[in-house]
């Protein structure tokens, strides 16, 4: 029965977040997203587990990233590595086009526990993405995990700065601004 | 009609630790969880907002981290501050008598997303508490950020060794151990 719906995840989450704003996230339903969206409550099932996950993509961020990390220069230091994923998600996902989108999410998440949890364990998983990824590339396993957490804090970091409707930056020069002086407060701990 | 019940909350959380493993999460409810208790239902929601509460304490982790920074001699480091912090943890929260029910508790957590979702923001909630405290102290924005974060870093690696019961350490002395592993590993990045 499943029929093929162009952008469906996308359009989704984009009806998800104006729902959200409008009525709240408690007062908003699967079926209500699905019908603003002009798609049915199977579709929303086979693009998102719950309702939490629809403001959290499709899943490739964890992806890119990885990937990003294998194709950095052999000789990358680990932070070096980091960065190569940091300009990927400003190449592929947080593109100038979705920054608005990118900021409104980001205001409806921060107004509901729910979201803020799927958002705190989303985190986690980059995380294990990013800390795998350098494990691969031979880097020792507390280091990695500490080049991920410090790559993380940059992104988050990065992410509130690009998604401010008054920063006309790229994601890409906001985030390695922001691993540099990571990087830099690290020293002074 | 509230009622003084000893102890509620510790025995909420160890009779939800039972019907956890017994029946898994999932097939367990807040009443089931108050009656092998032996409290009611009401008494659950005195003490938890929810299910996945029962497990993560009654709130007081992120003010023992707060104060033990806030104690530390003026003259520490960040990282030094930290470390006063989980010390704190050892003495009142991680002693050798409750070793083995945070062992138990780990394995539950480690199968249920449900739970894995409120830990990652509990983690969160103890990097703020830690972060905020290090800039009560004058420590510039994001080098209290970097700190908590390696401090936390600290925290999860040493809460995964002492919580096996092979290890015979105190939470404190294994936790200065991993603090001063992943600030080494932080200066490899």
């Amino acid at each position: 029965m499943a029929r093929c719906e162009p952008n469906a995840a996308e359009r989704l989450a984009l009806a998800a977040l104006e729902l959200f704003a409008e009525r709240g996230y408690e007062n908003t339903t699967v079926a209500g997203i699905a019908q603003r969206a002009g798609l049915t409550k199977s579709t929303f099932f086979r693009h998102f587990q719950d309702k939490r996950e629809v403001l959290f993509g499709d899943g490739t961020m964890n992806g890119l990233v990885a990937g990003a990390i294998a194709a950095a220069p052999a000789a990358a230091t680990p932070l070096e590595a980091v960065a190569h994923a940091l300009d990927a998600v400003g190449r592929e996902a947080f593109i100038p086009a979705r920054r608005e989108f990118v900021a409104r999410r980001r205001a409806v998440i921060a107004a509901n526990p729910e979201l803020r949890e799927r958002e705190a364990l989303k985190g986690l998983g980059l995380i294990a993405s990013m800390t795998d990824a350098l494990g691969r590339r031979g880097v020792p396993s507390l280091t990695s995990c500490v080049a991920a957490e410090l790559g993380a804090l940059a992104w988050k970091i990065a992410y509130e700065r690009w998604s401010d409707p008054a920063n006309g930056d790229d994601f890409s020069e906001v985030a390695q601004r922001a691993l540099g002086e990571v990087q830099a407060a690290s020293a002074l701990c």
